[in-house]
């Protein structure tokens, strides 16, 4: 299920079950997805990670559902099967509708072939565009 | 400056003229990035490159700010210079603020990081988040 | 099973047997793992990739867990399903720990985070840092 | 230089330059490279960056040059130029010969050719590998 | 099956089996893979992918075989597994034989390699490339 | 110029100069780009990687001038600016055309526009196209 297993609540450790229950609450959900239960593993990780995450996705001056949309986005380019499962989902309890969907995945595809176009053609950056 | 060099507009046939003229009248602007000016080099790839993002970067679903960001994501994300810093351009163009750009690469760094515990990880999926 | 299909031992040519027989006997073992019977279909690619292999996994300069880490590092970055599943078992067959598999993980979702940091915010090199 | 500038020492918060101190003193160095002074625009991405990369870099299970060699080696699987030139440099420091970094080189070369080659033939998981 | 779930030809729109007539009729087939099946829930992407891949992929400049391996080419080296899958069969059906295939995963394989010998070690464009 | 310095001919061990002087005779021309000079701090993998290329480029079931563009099509896909430069180079002196390298590169921005939409929409493998 996951090279080094997944931790169950049950079977979890104080430091881990108080990681799951700030997600559960956080998240507003009563279950932990088997990517926490595989870091786990590595409390450290664990909670640093789940911290992160964290403080990076609550809405600030980018919304939430736009932020689940652009992690979606970077998963599907990365081509991550477990992250684009995860994420679809996270950013379809977000609010994302089948028609978000559909343009966020058609971002995506231009993007990728137009970064390949740009480095192919060997494009010199504009002038306008320095930093 | 590129592969097979940059097609200037004074120099450009009428083909590559009418979409150079398209470009500039829907950014409402008056130049033509250097991206364009080496696909115009392959008029038919011009052409299909211009309709394609004219078509899918138009606010629909998603409003064009949110897809400039998630352009710009890919783009960080895939590592692509010149992509970056000519979509950094066009998303503050759109309205992005300091405060956004900082957030956005938040979200691409954490999702590159995760992407690879996940897989790193071997992290089965969830039956709940199949489809 | 693989594309071109999957050359048991017992249907290798003598070419062929020769590499399985100095996989087994280099890595003591007394099976051939489906990646070398993929390639099995190939013999120039399978003696010549073995050999590289073969060359350049030996312990040297870096020790031979050490290599094995550094290859499911870059194998977990690319996502690359088959390959974190076999050098995962590499590495522990080398005297990977969990705590160093974990911290292996860290370090791989760390590098991925920030170099997109690094691209995304357009960071010049360092003058100390150039050669 | 960077997208949003760099924060120099001179001109930063009391917030971020105790970050730069404690990069300096945990270092041991007394300069910042730009890495840092372009995620100072961003206060908390600097602090949470800077304490993740500073918890996952000490050494522990796996040494502080072993930690420093996988840096790299994602780094250039990544093919990420600021990364490259900053880790190889953090890498030397930290004890790195010319010939670990000759074998690192060949190491991740390898992993990325052979990343493809179980990809492109499509060789399904071993039983013995599987979690 | 997918995100959004595949749309079968009965129960498809006009105009999404217009576009689905198009592929049968173009390819010389009669039946839809998955691919286009699910981008049919996003009427607008499945017409231009299509009306693309159809443009790009006629035979002109490069023949039809070299253009099928060169997709392959990059579906390996990208790992994707549904395109490796179903670009190996275009292939094939365009004529691929065992040895190009072989051939063409060997030439993917090494270029890998060298691209990430040619970061890593940080090489300098030659003078006698540059555009 | 490179991590570890260039080697030239004259500066060069006789190990060194037998590889310098295969690919000058190979490749039928009378200088050493900056690759090799870059690799040569590591004998060893110099003369691997030399072999390796040699082999797999040399003319068989697919031509030279394929292999050359399927080499190319990997590193834009990869956006490796060096081997970008390098193999347009290569591809030119094997005889591609302007139009060649023009829909060599819609191809190649294609492949990676439907990679991301495969993956990203969850598409399943058609039992047709399972090995």
């Amino acid at each position: 299920m996951a090279t080094l297993g997944l931790i169950e609540y049950a079977d979890a450790s104080a430091e881990v079950r108080a990681v799951y229950d700030d997600i559960m609450a956080t998240r507003k959900t009563d279950w932990i997805n088997n990517f926490w239960k595989a870091l786990a593993n590595d409390p450290p990780t664990l909670r640093r990670t789940w911290e992160s995450v964290k403080q990076i996705m609550a809405p600030a001056a980018i919304d939430a559902l736009t932020k689940e949309m652009i992690y979606l986005a970077v998963s599907a380019s990365n081509q991550c099967g477990y992250c684009i499962a995860s994420h679809t989902a996270a950013a379809r309890k977000a609010g994302m509708s089948d028609a978000q969907f559909a343009e966020l995945m058609a971002v995506v595809g231009m993007a990728n072939e137009t970064n390949r176009l740009a480095s192919g053609y060997q494009v010199e950056v504009d002038e306008r565009f320095k930093v």
